[in-house]
C-alpha cells in the first residue's frame, strides 16, 4: 500500500452495533483495530453500552441534542472513516446501531461524504449478509462511502475467534486486512482530493 | 364484513415507530384505531415512548427481561394482531421500533404466527415505502403474517390530516379501511383454523 502524508492523520472511528461485552462483532472490532493500526491507522473506538443515548424522539431533539448525542456525534464529525461491525437481528441491523445512525444523519448529517469499512459476525450460515444489505442501504441515505467490494461476512462465528478474541480464521483474517486496506485507500483518495 | 363469534374477542395491540408526541404516525394509529372499532375491534395501544424499554443487550436479557420489557412481551403474546405505524429513518424503521421487535423476539419469538397491518407516514413523497419494506422483511424474519396488499403509504402527511389530527385525505382514509378489514378478516381466519 502507498503511503501517503493524509494517512499519518486520518481519523477513523470504530463502532460495534452489539452492545454485548462478548459479542463476536466486539471482538471483530478489536481484530480490525489492529490490522488498522499496523497500517499506520489509529482506531478510536466509540462503545454504544457506555454512551448510552436514548432512543430518538423528536421531542428531545426540538431541546437539543443529549450530552451523548453530543459527545456521539463530535466523535464521528471529526473522523474521516468509521469501521462498523454490525450483528444480525431479526435480518437486519440492531436497534442501537440504527437509533445512533439515526441521531448522527438528523438536524444536520454528520455523516455526508465519510467512508465506513462495514462487516459483521454471526453464529449463521450467512454472517450477517442481510443486516449489512440493510445497512448499505441506510448509509447510502447518507452519502456514506462504502466500498463495494469486499464484503465480509463473519459466519460461523463460534469457530471463526481464537479463545483470546482474535479472529483467526486465516481466509476471514486476510478478507479483513483487504476491506480494511481498501477503505483507508479509498478515504485517503478522498480526503486528497478534498484538500 | 362477515362478523364472526371470534371476531368479537379479537386482540389487537397498536404501536407507533416514532416517539415524539405529534408524530403523524402517532396520528395515523389513532385513526387506525377508531377504524378498527367501527369493525367492533378495540386496540389496545403500546406507548414505546412511554414503556421506555433498554436498548436490546444479550448482558441485560441473561439476568432476565427488564420490567419494561416483560410488559410489552406479555401484552403482545396476548395479541392475535399488531397495527404498526413506522416513520422512515434513513431509508428504514426507527431504532426505537427495531429495539421494540428484537426484544420481543429474542428466547422466545412471541410474534410467532400472529398477523400484522403495517403502514406508515412522512412528509416525502413515498410515505415510508422503504421503511415498509425493511419493516416486512424482519416481521417475516418471525413468522408475522402481513397480508401483501393492501399497502398504505401516507405521503405528503401535512397535507394528509386535519386539524384534529384524524387522517382527512379520503382516498387514503379509504386504503386504511381497506387494510385494516383485510387484516381482521385474515386474523380471524387464522384464528378460526387455530381453535
Amino acid at each position: 500500500m502507498v503511503m501517503t502524508k493524509e494517512k499519518s492523520i486520518l481519523r477513523v472511528v470504530g463502532i460495534s452495533g452489539s452492545l454485548r461485552r462478548e459479542s463476536f462483532n466486539r471482538k471483530a472490532l478489536q481484530t480490525a483495530k489492529k490490522i488498522a493500526l499496523e497500517m499506520g491507522v489509529d482506531v478510536d473506538e466509540i462503545d454504544l453500552k457506555e454512551l448510552n443515548i436514548p432512543m430518538y424522539d423528536g421531542d428531545i431533539e426540538s431541546n437539543g441534542f443529549p450530552d451523548a448525542v453530543q459527545r456521539l456525534r463530535n466523535k464521528v464529525e471529526s473522523a474521516d472513516m468509521l469501521i462498523i461491525a454490525t450483528p444480525e437481528y431479526n435480518h437486519s441491523i440492531s436497534g442501537a446501531l440504527k437509533n445512533a445512525i439515526d441521531w448522527l444523519s438528523t438536524g444536520k448529517n454528520i455523516l455526508d461524504g465519510k467512508t465506513a469499512a462495514i462487516f459483521g459476525a454471526s453464529n449463521g450460515l450467512f454472517g450477517t449478509m442481510r443486516a449489512q444489505a440493510h445497512l448499505r442501504q441506510i448509509l447510502n441515505a447518507l452519502n456514506v462511502i462504502i466500498a463495494p467490494q469486499p464484503q465480509l461476512f463473519i459466519r460461523s462465528a463460534k469457530e471463526a475467534f481464537a479463545l483470546d478474541g482474535s479472529l483467526s480464521d486465516q481466509k476471514l483474517f486476510l478478507q479483513m486486512q483487504k476491506l480494511i486496506k481498501k477503505t483507508i485507500e479509498l478515504t485517503v483518495l478522498i480526503k486528497e482530493n478534498k484538500q
